[in-house]
């Protein structure tokens, strides 16, 4: 990369970070979860959101930030459960920035438990940018392969979470849970790993438990 | 995107497409035909080319050009089909440039007859950087859900091959072959599609075939 490049890349960076904390202390006051969800395009992040839409629904309130380069195909599979939904369609770029989901602000309802951000189908560029959220969820699916924590290593780093999904496809892959789980946690020690399937809802409970959790210690805090 | 960042891609986007140009001008000279593969992660680029060099052997000598972000894991299994491999590792870059490609020009032997390059498994970046190949193929695997030509039409429209991948998948997922391929002609009416998989060997001799074609045809027009 040229010199002139890398300057206006720490800018835009620079400035992402500055309008993410913004957003990160106005939802954390509001007592918003917010989970950004990063992975490679068909993972499954539609398919993991529409699961704890059901998982949720009776007991807590969530709404979902979408983004795509073009369609709003995965809003209407959101909306379609009842959940609301906003779609940022970039038109090209690559990740969402901090600044996109600022603009959404005034539309969303206070008395929100969760705020779900699926990110650009990318495992690369968008773990470059901080939106806000108190927690990063990196999905990777069976069908990817095992090797992909240091393959790809920024997304594994920056989450939180690991959330394997296609589970159900394991026994007929040579994927190994472990030794993705292992790679992971080499590039991230503290990384929670998640073992699902949205075909035969695996692992979903697990993962509505953690966030439950966190939703809680978030407002203990605020208390 | 703010002025400033826009005029800093143009300008990288134009020098990018001049030397681009240059690397194809002499492939063309050298009749060594040269494709690159573009994907999203774990769509198959490398277990695509195993398959590709144990169709190639006896016959054409190919090399293979490996874009990843971190690790050698794929030139290393390459190479062990006997096949020159070199890798770029970009070390956090989203994508290969031309002149990435160029750096390692003269280290190419001039006695090839297909120069594959496999770039950085991301369905959203590759696709606005020309390496100067003569032939883009994008590869979308079946896990990842026939809905994704319009969502990240850019790779698409950009390619002149559709390569479908793990078809031994589609009977136990929901992927419809021809779903896919209408989407993608929908965006790009002139993209060619091949059906194969790396596990039944499926499609390559297909895939095999165009590619001789396109280097006979390359080699024609160079007589």
């Amino acid at each position: 990369m040229k010199k002139k490049e890398i300057l206006v890349l720490k800018d835009l960076l620079g400035s992402n970070k500055m309008i993410a904390s913004e957003i990160r202390e106005e939802l954390t006051e509001k007592g918003i979860l917010t989970i950004n969800f990063l992975s490679s395009p068909g993972a499954g992040k539609t398919s993991l959101l529409e699961q704890l839409a059901e998982q949720f629904q009776s007991q807590y309130k969530m709404a979902v930030i979408e983004g795509d380069i073009e369609t709003e195909r995965d809003a209407e599979r959101i909306r379609a459960k009842g959940i609301p939904a906003w779609q940022i369609t970039t038109g090209g770029a690559c990740h969402l920035e901090a600044r996109m989901v600022g603009k959404l602000f005034s539309e969303i309802p206070s008395n929100l438990d969760f705020l779900f951000i699926e990110n650009i189908g990318n495992l690369v560029c968008p773990a470059s940018y901080d939106l806000g959220e108190h927690i990063r969820c990196v999905l990777l699916s069976s069908p990817e392969g095992d090797d992909k924590p240091k393959k790809y290593p920024k997304a594994f780093t920056t989450s939180d979470c690991l959330v394997i999904t296609k589970s159900d496809l394991v026994p007929i892959l040579p994927f190994d849970i472990h030794k993705a789980q292992n790679e992971a946690m080499e590039v991230n020690p503290q990384i929670k790993t998640f073992v699902t399937s949205a075909v035969q809802g695996t692992g979903i409970k697990e993962l509505t438990g953690f966030f439950i959790e966190s939703l809680q210690k978030l407002r203990k805090q605020n208390a």
